[in-house]
């Protein structure tokens, strides 16, 4: 089953700055092999759903295992039977829709 | 590792109503073994991470297999190692706080 | 136009526990004439949308102004004009199909 | 209080497909004077807190009024009275560290 995800993880450090954290939580999921896609709130993911749940606890161990006491992380998982859908497709058909008008 | 999350399922069905796939997804979740605690806008769970994110697979799975043809979920996903986290004990927390004032 | 929403404020504040403003944004909730419903991970409210919107900028304003430097809520915004919706009426309608099982 | 935010509108329409829906929420955020960007799970805006909240209304009440039955929008909303924010800026933190490897 595939899946495109929205991944946005909150660091608790006891820093209010936390782009480290943030920055570290994109690299590892860029090497997790899934397609990735930064944005100013979260990274999109693409990929099959076991390895993007795969990729989200690697995140969570691994800042916690460099020293991150605390993530709060919200994610949007979206998948379905019905067509192929990806991060590309996605945007594609919205801005179709708009060039349109 | 040990987390509390709290995961809310948007069906996608032709269906303005959805109330069947939110209920059976909030039935997968605690027949998972993970503690659960439904609310109006989704379930809170906890459990060990992989336990959480494992049931969530089972949530997508399921829910495809049954039928629906479009699943995008909301998860919030907590963990800390500075100290043991629970439903119970982040509820009571706030009260404790409040009923102080 | 009414609506069900879900607000977990997570304060950036420059240390790892933040249960004080946490419990700081739902008594603000709470005191501000909308219906809620405290869970382990954010606060259900209920009202009508410019109130529910309203009572979000006042948690975001007054924390600041009482010295938190960073705040990052999730909110799940709910609003029909179908049938009505309400916080008991959306569990419920949950309970009811699992209880009929 | 400037914000910058991120909104992903899900509609339920009684259709699978929801692409026009997202499509004319993203005009609608685009059209309200705030910054935006689009990517495959939501919209970042950026502008005053009001601003953005008020747009985040008019989406719900346009929708609606154009025969959506049902909307259930996840917001992240991040304000802060430390420094600046952008949309623009938070992505090119990440970017720097990571380029910085």
């Amino acid at each position: 089953m595939h899946a495109v995800a929205d991944i946005c993880v909150i660091p608790l450090t006891g820093s209010v700055s936390v782009r480290a954290e943030v920055a570290r939580a994109h690299q590892l999921l860029a090497e997790s092999g899934l397609k990735v896609h930064l944005h100013a709130y979260g990274t999109n993911v693409e990929g099959p759903l076991p390895d993007v749940l795969a990729a989200l606890q690697t995140v969570h161990e691994t800042l916690h295992a460099e020293g991150c006491p605390r993530l709060s992380t919200t994610v949007k998982l979206g998948t379905r039977t019905d067509k192929a859908s990806s991060i590309d497709g996605k945007v594609q058909a919205v801005r179709d829709i708009l060039d349109g008008d």
